[in-house]
């Protein structure tokens, strides 16, 4: 099993927040979307729009998904998050820590499958091994 | 323990689909938190920016939250979400079945707590009991 | 010249709206995509996932849009959307005027253009003439 | 008249994109709205959570934009955007051009009018003239 972590900063907007004056939780997923993508961004050493061609694949889509929110964030905040990943073979997954101030504010852990368009119905996905040179970078 | 359920059609629109032609994730959560806003307007007889005030208080922001998605949904699917609550003291649950044609595609879990200002500093929010009032509506 | 009309409610969602307790306005734009779309599937009579397929083509991107916002919508809001669309050759434009209790709240003029995908380059996409069946449709 | 600019850089994510792989527009309306408040906040050397306090205001809404689509823009692809301000008594207009690898992809006009809460009755905002202190540090 591999584990690699990458760390970014993010700043919590006037948009992502509700009337109450804290983010809308629905926010903090589209930030650990990107905080996954930038971790295989960081480690492929590609943007996703080419390493989605560099290995023929889809995407990889959520299927299972927990968060616990300590403590709220609001607009003006800069926000920490590390991500470490761990692969299965055709699924991996992520624990992200976002944290204000170095307090915790969100944990979550979220695992997703490697899907590929399927030749015999391209509008349809499946899940497929995740490709050995994918693997062999994170190891490297 | 009060349960009450509550059942909406949501359609799933193009900008909530992602590059793979699926719904990006996070508009799920949207979709829930409109969801678990419905059943309170449904008991309630009211808006939430009604009873925001009719309760004096400032919103049931997530502490925790699990899902599970079991089959993509894309633009053009009108989806059904069945909402059921069940309340404790200054704390709920809400269980989310979302289903495509009969199928369910993701099943959602989240824990909220009613929250206040702080009269001592109206920027913070602090939990306390859900009124007698609130509850009498969902047990009648 | 075709003009052709469509009129649905939206309701404004707590998660739609910032700290001012008012409508985030990128919203109305979501609102408005969808109010484009839902004006073509009522005229095909198919949702835009098959619409896009049956006519071939890649969408309709935005070239030119143009709004004022003559006074707020908050969460709770059932607002009225109507959309008039008239025709060019490969481009059309949308009107949408939105209303809360018979008051205009919102009026947007959106320019859009019919793409297809490049064969020589999927990745890209071009723009090209309105089908002629589709512009039967609305004339019919 | 007053005029002062400020550039930033946005990474356009997987999840701002739709089906067609390019941006979801109304995205670009929330860099924009990001980007004014960035403006602010480098002039005022404040977040916008502090800025709205230390002047009283509720914030500024838009009343009126225009946005042109040159190009599409994609997920992977930074993104720069140079927005410039010019000041009335109680509204300003910001310029934003937004531009990938030198070439401008969409530029937008937008007015906005600076409003607090109205002492009446706080669940109404009213337009007012923009403080002196605020002028005054974009004229320094």
């Amino acid at each position: 099993m591999t584990t690699l972590t990458n760390t970014r900063t993010v700043r919590i907007e006037w948009g992502d927040c509700d009337p109450a004056g804290i983010i809308f939780y629905p926010r903090y997923f589209e930030i650990f979307d990107a905080s996954t993508s930038a971790l295989f961004e960081r480690t492929l050493g590609m943007t996703k729009y080419k390493f989605l061609k560099a290995y023929n694949f889809a995407g990889y889509p959520l299927v299972d998904t927990r968060a616990r929110f300590l403590k709220p964030t609001r607009f003006g905040d800069d926000v920490t998050v590390e991500s470490a990943i761990s692969f299965g073979r055709s699924s991996f997954t992520v624990q992200h820590r976002l944290s204000l101030d170095g307090e915790l504010a969100v944990e979550c852990t979220e695992k997703r499958v490697w899907v590929a368009r399927d030749p015999a119905d391209p509008g349809r996905i499946r899940s497929q091994p995740i490709p050995e040179p994918v693997l062999a970078k994170f190891n490297a």
